[in-house]
């Protein structure tokens, strides 16, 4: 399995601490290795890192880290193989552009006899179950809306609806972004903290590291973390529940949907 | 205006040689300040750093210069902005993907009223004349060949139907790979070259920097490296002639077109 970690905010925010505790697991204090990716939205743009390295040892994680890149909507991800061979191609995240919008997607999980039509509107160039699940999603989201990219409520609902399709086939806690909000699905494991004033100290768990964030914020920031497990041992993470779909955006929790297979839930 | 630079090989090589050159060109020799990226094909999977700083004082570039990413197709940019503001969404290279293969492309040059119609397959995210050339021709690719990549060759002669409708706009220096290889349109001003056996040192322009290339390659090797302008000062590089588009694979070249526009005229 792999580990996600993402980062929705209201002001560009870098992600050097949070990145500092995960980048140990890719290899160091837990055994995820076959390769990680790093996705940064600024305005619209987007910056992707990816190496098929472990992230322990990677020196492009030692840019991450101490390079400090502002960003609102981030996504990271670092990968134990399950389907698909080690190599770049098989990296996560994943990018495609849909409405003049770039999208990433870091998958966490495993789908079991997922082969959905492809019209070829979007095609994996890997091998993933996770790419194939990434560009459904897209193609499906196109064919509802057309040429235009609904409004995020709208869009909310339409991913809970395609995710319930997919999280059918197996495990499939996801992080989804086209840079104004980001999705998250706890299929098994998944947990948030949001983080705003008044700041306090956080220390990591997977190194000795403290960072005072009253010192490196203002009193109206506002930053959402969401990660495989929690990064730090002295905040209150919330625990996702299997099967929920979470929207963030500018920081906290925008909304919230059930999403266990099976008859129609409201939204809670 | 902008610079670019592109390289295809036989084995993968690393371009941190020309690419030491090229960075300098990026606000210290050169004016060329308002960001720059590189993308590296390794096998089908693609990585892309950008960056809107300066080539020549951005962190990214320097892991670039000393991280050897070996690749067998690259294509690096450094952008003087002409049309779209400063900015990560409007940097150099692009990437989408098309037939399962992630396509990457830099421009050099200035598109007058060129505002083809798009049909939404692939949609510009920020606001250049060059993003939308590259949208326009991979959205025309797909129409004319449906879902599948045809033969390297019958890519190339549509790829010159294309630059031939686009060129009629303006200045249309462009690099493009699908990672199989590369096509390079010299529209004004591009050169090229071709090194293989026996090798010997080479001088950079921009540095003070020289490599023995028979330290580093075997007999076997071939590497063509193209650039807005000659990278060494100890080479004979090839001037491209304004309106030729050239297609390299396996380190040679192994085609070429007349691209002026005009009545039709025969592959040369």
């Amino acid at each position: 399995m792999c580990q996600l970690l993402g980062m929705n905010c209201n002001v560009p925010t870098d992600i050097c601490f949070s990145f500092t505790g995960f980048q140990a697991r890719g290899g160091a204090t837990d055994v995820h290795s076959d390769g990680w990716g790093i996705a940064f939205f600024e305005g619209k743009g987007t910056r992707l890192f990816l190496d098929p390295l472990p992230s322990s040892t990677s020196p492009i994680a030692e840019l991450v880290r101490h390079y400090p890149i502002r960003s609102t909507n981030v996504i990271a991800h670092i990968r134990k193989a399950t389907q698909g061979s080690v190599g770049l191609e098989n990296t996560h995240p994943f990018i495609r552009e849909l409405w003049g919008r770039y999208w990433i997607f870091a998958h966490n999980g495993n789908l079991i006899d997922f082969s959905p039509a492809l019209d070829g509107s979007f095609l994996p160039v890997g091998l993933t179950d996770s790419e194939r699940a990434f560009c459904w999603l897209l193609q499906e989201l196109r064919r509802r809306f057309g040429d235009r990219m609904p409004a995020q409520e709208t869009l909310f609902a339409a991913i809970r609806d395609l995710t319930l399709e997919i999280a059918r086939h197996g495990e499939f806690n996801f992080l989804l972004s086209q840079g104004d909000c980001l999705f998250a699905h706890a299929s098994t494991r998944l947990s948030h903290i949001v983080r705003q004033a008044p700041f306090t100290q956080a220390h990591l768990m997977d190194q000795d590291v403290t960072v005072d964030f009253s010192d490196v914020t203002t009193p109206d920031d506002r930053v959402a973390v969401i990660a495989t497990a929690p990064l730090t041992d002295n905040e209150a993470w919330e625990t996702m529940p299997p099967g929920t779909l979470w929207w963030f955006a500018e920081g906290k929790v925008a909304g919230r949907y059930d999403t266990f297979p099976g008859p129609e839930r409201k939204p809670t």
